[in-house]
């Protein structure tokens, strides 16, 4: 831990226990992360005996709601706070709209890009999830990790990192997520809860998918049409995580999902799992993302994008290979 | 650590320093831990000087070849070995018949059925690999874990826990595994290696049979058939993982997966994720396996098998219904 980093963690440790009406926020549309921090943080305060203030415009998604403490969070402000806490949030704006004008007195999280936009700034971008920066802090900070607190945390934990699989999970991490279990939480059924539990339709809807999966060179795409939507009576516009099933393909570099939405657009997903910047092929698009993951939406039909993009995208990956190189825009 | 398991691990590490041709072997169609667990031992025993001899009559599953120590695996015995290690072997018939007269020395194993057919037996039911046993007592026999070593165990773990998901992991299990990273395995290339990826053909096969995922009540149910393996390509007459797939979907109590195989049968799988007893099921059919996931093989057409199967298993349900409990036959 940085000099600046250990001053900070001393004054919020004063700020969260001079004051008694803390008011904790996270971003919109809220995932495992940002709900876990938020009532990991709010349930040790209430333990503390404070009047914490949980606050999400758009509610808790329900996959989340069987975590203690999500039935006390509030969807609007109640006046009466007397301290800001905001939790994984990268700017204030991801507050949400409502919430930019808010004076944040707190600003934790672990995102590279945060904007320090608060008085006290603790960011680590090392750490894998801001369930985690927690899991280390509130017991330094005088907050025992009760068995509900060690629940939630390993929940932030647990889905920011899918399952201790993504790349910034070290030897700390699973320290934590020990620590966790011996304070009260049951691994397998969170793993259960938060990360595997899939609905039929969804199943159903990578079937109809995963059938018409295709592959030209190193480059595999299939599609989610409107039609498979609605035989599998799904219920998202989203890509029901089927772009993970087809990054895990082993002899591809690039896979691409082709997501037909209602408006005559197309969602598009690149996934590289061989150093290739696909965000330059979004860009090309009018999309952006990441090297390894990027996206765009495109108007027409299913075909004509299918068409565009694939050509595309394999006169890129030819480029690269006379190139001889194989990380091209990184 | 019971006092008997204290004075074989002290027996053991006696036998492990006095002999210096150690044979090492593991079970028949090996998987991630038994491979694990025999490159683990045996490149602790070459580091230390010692002529190990890693037998594996079928060699050893693609997939696990990125692993140290796998080039040095043979397919049959030499003679010259002073010592033999049997290691994730639950009965010494589950070695290969051909070693069904061997005199083992060892056996090492976390299987709770383990028959304990060596001289010595460390069986450890309440760990979740054969890796996870050797993780812990090498450092303690004086094999401290190198890099190569702890990529080796942390594999195992990985594969028979599928990422920490078991219901077997504990608190412990992460420190030991985090212990490893420390020790200089890399979780997130194992990860990706040994878990994550997935062949294209399989990725379809999951396509083919999953678009045909039915659901009746509290059951769900699919099928693989011949020619859907012949259309993806698929090469193994396994299940592909689909299983696990199954068994993921929310709203169901039961899933069964029919898998027709050449010889005019059907491997019948069975899993429950609501405290149903399905091995009661599966030995009605004549097979058997564990509460929450059991498996038969049934002579018939898959049409025929199928509407048998389902009826009996609508009709267990029923059973338990009526008598107003849902853990029948535990």
């Amino acid at each position: 831990m940085t000099r600046d980093n250990q001053t900070c963690s001393q004054e919020i440790r004063s700020l969260l226990h001079s004051k008694n009406q803390p008011l904790i926020l996270a971003h919109i549309r809220p995932d495992g992360d940002a709900v876990a921090s938020v009532l990991g943080m709010g349930l040790a305060l209430q333990a503390d005996g404070k009047k914490a203030q949980l606050v999400f415009p758009e509610g808790i998604p329900s996959k989340f709601k069987f975590l203690k403490g999500s039935d006390t969070v509030h969807t609007q402000i109640e006046p009466g706070y007397d301290l800001v806490i905001a939790l994984d949030c990268s700017d204030q704006k991801r507050m949400g709209a409502e919430f930019a004008d808010l004076n944040v007195d707190i600003n934790i999280d672990h995102h590279i890009t945060n904007e320090n936009f608060g008085h006290q700034n603790l960011v680590l971008p090392e750490e894998p999830a801001t369930s985690a920066i927690l899991a280390q802090y509130l017991p330094q900070w005088g907050f025992p990790i009760t068995p509900d607190m060690a629940e939630t945390l390993l929940t932030g934990i647990l889905t920011d990192t899918i399952g201790f699989r993504t790349s910034n999970v070290s030897a700390n991490t699973l320290h934590l997520a020990a620590n966790l279990i011996e304070n009260g939480a049951n691994l397998t059924e969170l793993y259960e809860k938060a990360l595997i539990s899939q609905t039929f339709s969804a199943s159903q809807l990578w079937g109809f998918s995963l059938s018409r999966l295709e592959k030209k060179g190193r480059i595999a795409w299939t599609s989610i049409t409107l039609a498979d939507r609605k035989q599998a009576g799904y219920p998202g516009r989203d890509d029901a995580d089927l772009t993970n099933i087809l990054s895990a393909i082993e002899e591809i570099d690039v896979s691409i999902l082709f997501n037909e939405q209602n408006n005559c657009k197309i969602k598009v997903s690149w996934r590289s799992n061989a150093n290739i910047n696909v965000s330059v092929i979004a860009q090309r698009f009018g999309g952006g993302g990441h090297p390894p993951a990027a996206g765009a939406e495109i108007t027409g039909g299913l075909e004509e994008v299918q068409n565009m993009v694939l050509e595309f995208t394999d006169s890129f990956l030819k480029e690269i290979q006379s190139k001889g190189e194989n990380d091209y825009g990184k």
